[in-house]
C-alpha cells in the first residue's frame, strides 16, 4: 500500500490554486492543509477541498501535522517561509526561484542538508517532457556537440508586481539551460530597458558563455505582440527546435548541419552542408506539474536528491545575478537603459 | 523622352548577375559594359545581354564611356574600385556594406562630395515595401514612442567566404535599424561564437543603445535549423511583426500594448492593457532592387542624394564596427568566445 | 436584485460536468440538482458542488423544484428526456442536437410551444465571439454577397459512439451555416466512408444548396493526422478565414475579391482583382458556454425566444437529414461506400 | 557521348517560356524551334536563346527537322496540333490536361501506338519529389491501406480565360491521385458555383469513389483569400499531409491511427489509437518541370513508355468527365448551380 504524505500549501494567489489541484490529484499526497492571509481565498479552497484545513497564522500551520510544505508566495517571502518550515522538521517545496539572492538560496541548501529534509525549487519545466526529452538528446550525444543555444520567451505578457521580466520569464530559460547542459556559465550579461515602469525592465536579452566554449542567449519581454516560447539548440550532428507554442510536435530534430571536411593532401578546408530529415517525436502529454510533484513525493519516500534540489535551485539563482548585476548605472529610470556587467573580467578591469 | 543613363557592371559573382538582370531591365538604363577577371562569366553576360561590352581590365572598363559604376565585388575591394570609378568621373554604386571600415567609408564620401558624384550603397532593404511601410508608421507617430526592436536573421547558410556572420548578415538590420529611427546608436556591443571556421564568427547576437534611449537587439546566424527573417518593433502605441517569410502578409500592425495610467486621487499607478485588431496591409509586390536602382539612376538625373548615400553607407559601417570592435581577446580560435566592447565608456574605464 | 432560477442537469458523461461547472458560474442560476444513472459520478458532483441534489431517478429529479432542465445524455434519448421535462412544466435546454429525427425535434417544438416552455437546443458555437462577429459581417453587408462557404472540421478524434461523424461533428458546422445564412439548403447530400468501423461513417463530406444560390460545402473527419477546424466564407466584398485553433486571430477578414467590370461601349466583360489590407478584429475571450446558459436563462425570465430554440434545432436536424438520406445503398459495410440522396428532386425522380 | 534530340515548342503564351528556359537547359535537348502566331513573343525567344529557329506557320514549323515537339497552347487546340505532329513523325509532349475530350485523347493514344512516337501529358506534379515520395510510400505498403485522400487546391488565381477551374485546377489533383493509386475511380460526382462569370465555375469540389473502395475529395477555388496547395492521405498505418505552400519539409508522415482491436473471447470491438512520431523526409530540390522533360527524352531515346504516356493522360481526362458530366441542370448562369452526375447507377436511375 501506497503511504500517503500530508501535504500543505502556502500562498493563494495566482500560482497556488494550480498546486492544490494537483496536491488533491497527486496519489502520494494527502492535502491537509492551506495557508494564505485572505480568508476568502481559503474558503473558496475549503469548498473545493473539503477536508482540508485553512490556516491564516503560518506558525499555526507549521505546527500542524503536515509532513511537506509547498511554498506559492511572493518571491521576496520564499527564503524566510522556507527557513521556518524547514527548522520546523518539513520538507519543502519552493516555487521558482528558490530564493531572492544565492546567498539566501545557499543558506536554505545548506539549512535543508544539516536537517536531512528534502528542499526542492519549482522549475516546472525541468519536468515536461520536451525538456526531458532534448536532455535526453544531448546525453545521448544525438546531437553531437552542443554549439549555441537560443531562447525567445516572449508575449504581451502580466506585469509580475514583485519582479522584473528577468526574475519572471528569464528563471525558465536559464533553469532549463543548466539542467541540459550541467554546467554553470562562467560569465553573463544582460542588456534591457525598463519601457513601461520605472525601475522594472519589462524586456531583456541574457547572454552566457560556458568554460566548455558554448554560448547562449535568451530574449525576455512582456511587451511583444506575439506569443513566443521558441528555443532552439544548435549542435554539431543534429540541431532542435523546441516550440512550446505548438499545440503538438514541440520538438523538432533536424538532420542538418554544416561541418569542416579535413582537407586532403594540402588543400583547404571545405565546408560541408548536411540536410536530412527532420523528426519530430511523439512526446507524452502528462502534466508537468503533476510529474514535478510526484517526483517531491518520491524524493520525500526514498530521501533522494530531487532533480531540482536546493543546489540546483542556487545555482539558477546565480546565474541570473551574474546576468543581472548592474556595472554601469546603480538604477534604472524609465526611459533608462540597464548595461550590466559582462563577467568578472570586465568588472575586475574596470574597477 | 527619358534620357538614358549609360551603366556598367564590376562583379559578375553570386550578386551580379541579378544587378545584370534590373540594368537590362531599367527603363532609365542602357547596359553597356560588364567587367569581370572571369572571361567565362563574361561571355556568359554578353550571349544574354548582347550589346553589352565586357572587360577584364577595369581601367579599359572605367576609360569607356560608362556613366555610372556598380560594383558588386567582394568586400575588401569596395574602397579601391569606387575611388577609382569616382577618380574617373564615375556615379558609383556599391553593394553592401560600401566599404570594410568606416574610415574608408568615410573617405568615398567627401571624395563623392568634393567631385559631385552621385555615391550610393546597396542597402536593398531600405527599398523594399515592407521596410518603407513601417518606416512610414514610424514618421506619422501611428507607432507612437519606439520602445525597443527585435531582429532574426537566421538559417542554414550559406558561408560567405570573405567576412563572418555580422559583417554579411547583421548589415541588412542595421541599415533597416538606422533608416527607421534616423539616429545613431552611442552604444553596441555583440556576443557570438566561432562554431565551424576558426576566427569567424557564425552566430552572433549584437546590442545596441540609441540616444533617445530605445535599444534593439539582432540575432544573426549561419547555423540555425529553420530559416527565420523576423523583427519587432514595439512602439507604445502599435506594435509591428514584419516577417519576411510569409508569401503575404508580411507587416501585421498589431493596436496592443501596455501603459501606465495616471492615478486618480493619491493612488498608485495602474498598469492598462489593450488588445485591439490587427492589419496586415496590402504592399506592393515591386521588386526591391529595381525600385533601388531607378533611385540611383533617378538621382543621377536630378542631383538629389540618394536614400543610402555614402553617409548612410558610413553610418551602417561604423555602426557595426562599434558592435564589433573586441574588447577582450584578440583573437578567435575554434571553441573561442567573442565578447566584444560594450561601447565607449566601458572601454574607456577599462583601460 | 437578480431573481435566481434553479436549474438542474440531466447527464453526467463526457460534456455534463461542463455543463455544471457554468451552471455553478452563471450569475442567475441556482444550481440546485444533478440526475444520472451512475452514483460513483453523482457522488463527484456532489462534493464538487455542494448543495446540489443528487437523483438517480429521473422522474424524482423531474418531481423537484428544478425550474429548469439542461440535457446532456446520449442523442437517442434526447427526445424523450425533453417531452417529459417539458410535461412536468420544465423549461428545457437539450445538447446538440436537438432530438434524433427531425419528426422528434418538431414535436418537442411544438409541445414547448403549446406549453409556453423555453426549448434550446445546446448550438455553443452559435454564442461564440468569432460567429458571431461573422454573422455582424454578413448581415451588416460587409461581406457582399455571400458567394460559398467551406468548413474543414477534421482532426485524429475520439470516436463518438452512439452515432457517426456526420451526426457528431458536421452538426456543428451545419448550426453555424444556418445561423449565418437564415435560410435553409434546398438540396442536400454526403459522401463518406466507414474506414474502422462497419456502418458508421468516420469521414464525410457535405454540400448544401440553398435557395439564394448560394453554396457550402463541409469535411468532417476522425481519422485526420492533424487537426483542422478552419472556415472559408467567400464574399463578393470581403472574404474571411475563421480558424478556430489559432490562439489569437481566429477571424481574419480580407479585403480581396475577384469582379465582372462593366464593359465600356460593346467590349468584353473583364475581370478586375482587388487585393488589399487584411483586418483580425479582436474578440472578445468570454466563454461561448457560459453566454449560451447566461441566453437560456435570460430567455426564461424575459419570455422571448432563444437564438437557437426548438425551430432552429429542428432546421439543423433536417438539415443534417436531407444531406445523410441514403439514396443509393441500405447499408454501410465496412470499406464500402455511402452515396446519399442528392435532395428531393433527384430522389423523386429515381423514385 | 549522349545523342542530342532536336526540340521545337508550339506556344509561347502563360507556360511555354518556361518550357523554353527548362529545354534550352536539358541535357538531351538542341532546342532548335519555337512556333507562335505572334511575331512579338517569337523575337523576345530569338534573342534569349540564339540558334533557335522562329515559326509563325505551325506547318513549316512541323517540316523542319524538330524530333520532338512539345505543346503548350490553349486546350481546346491540343487534340489538332497533336494530331498533326504525330502525323509529321514526332514525338509528343501536351501540356496537360492532354485533350478536351477523353475521345481525342483516345484517339491521340493510338495514333501514337500505331506511329511508334512517344506520346507524353505535361502532368508536371507526378514527378516532382514530394509526389514520388508518396508514390513510394504508397507503394511500398508504409501507409498501410490508403482510406480517403483529401486535395484542397484553393488561392485568389488567374481566371484561366479557356476552361473551368475543375479544367484548370482539379486536373493537376487527379493526375496525382491516379498515379499514387494506379486504379480509375468507377464514381464521380462534383459540385460547385459560377460566382464570377456566367457558365464557368470558379469554385468546386469533386468525389471520387474507386473500386477498391477507397474515396477522395478535391476542393478546388480561383475564389479564395488564402493560398492553400494541401493533401491529405489517410492509410491504416501512417498519415501523411502533403503541403506544398511550405518552403521545405512539404511531406509529413505520421504515425498516428485508429484501428480496431480484435476482441478477446465474446466481448465488443475496441478501438486503439496510435499516436507516434511525426517524420518529414529531406527531399530533393531538382525541378520538377526539368525531370519531366528529361524523362520524356529519355523516353524517345529508349523508346520506353513515360509515365504519364497517352493512357494515363487520357485516364485524367476521363476521370474529369466522369465528375463533371452535367446531371441536372444544362447550364450554369451566374448564380446558378451545378449538381452533377454522380456516376452512372444514378443517372440510369433518374433516366
Amino acid at each position: 500500500m501506497t503511504k500517503m504524505i500530508r501535504t500543505g500549501l502556502i500562498g493563494l494567489g495566482y500560482w497556488g490554486p494550480n498546486l492544490a489541484r494537483v496536491l488533491a490529484q497527486a496519489q502520494k499526497s494527502e492535502f491537509t492543509a492551506v495557508c494564505d492571509l485572505d480568508p476568502a481565498r481559503l474558503n473558496r479552497m475549503a469548498r473545493q477541498y473539503p477536508g482540508t484545513r485553512t490556516f491564516t497564522d503560518v506558525n499555526q500551520f507549521l505546527n500542524s501535522d503536515v509532513e511537506a510544505v509547498l511554498i506559492a508566495t511572493p518571491i521576496g517571502t520564499h527564503y524566510e517561509l522556507a527557513r521556518r518550515a524547514l527548522l520546523t522538521g518539513k520538507h519543502v517545496f519552493v516555487e521558482k526561484p528558490l530564493a531572492d539572492t544565492s546567498a539566501r538560496a545557499a543558506e536554505l541548501m545548506e539549512m535543508a542538508a544539516r536537517l536531512d529534509r528534502r528542499l526542492m525549487a519549482g522549475h516546472t519545466f525541468v519536468y515536461s517532457p520536451p525538456v526531458v526529452k532534448i536532455k535526453e538528446l544531448i546525453d545521448s550525444g544525438t546531437l553531437g556537440d552542443v554549439r549555441y543555444l537560443s531562447f525567445s520567451r516572449v508575449n504581451l505578457g502580466l506585469y509580475n508586481k514583485d519582479v522584473d521580466v528577468v526574475w519572471d520569464l528569464a528563471v525558465h530559460d536559464v533553469s532549463i539551460l543548466l539542467y541540459w547542459l550541467g554546467e554553470m556559465p562562467e560569465r553573463a550579461c544582460s542588456f534591457g530597458r525598463c519601457c513601461v515602469q520605472r525601475a522594472k525592465r519589462d524586456v531583456a536579452n541574457l547572454w552566457f558563455q560556458f568554460p566548455s566554449g558554448r554560448v547562449a542567449w535568451c530574449e525576455v519581454s512582456w511587451l511583444s505582440p506575439q506569443k513566443m516560447r521558441r528555443t532552439c539548440i544548435v549542435g554539431s550532428e543534429r540541431m532542435v527546435v523546441y516550440d512550446d507554442t505548438e499545440p503538438s510536435e514541440k520538438v523538432r530534430i533536424y538532420d542538418r548541419g554544416v561541418n569542416l571536411r579535413r582537407p586532403e593532401n594540402f588543400g583547404e578546408f571545405q565546408l560541408s552542408y548536411r540536410l536530412g530529415d527532420m523528426v519530430a517525436p511523439h512526446l507524452s502529454n502528462a502534466e508537468p506539474l503533476l510529474i514535478e510533484i510526484d517526483h517531491f513525493l518520491d524524493c520525500i519516500e526514498s530521501g533522494a536528491a530531487p532533480r531540482t534540489d536546493g543546489k540546483f535551485g542556487q545555482d539558477v539563482v546565480r546565474a541570473i545575478e551574474m546576468a543581472s548585476d548592474i556595472g554601469w548605472k546603480a538604477g534604472c529610470a524609465q526611459e533608462e537603459l540597464l548595461l550590466n556587467r559582462m563577467g568578472r573580467e570586465l568588472a575586475e578591469k574596470a574597477a
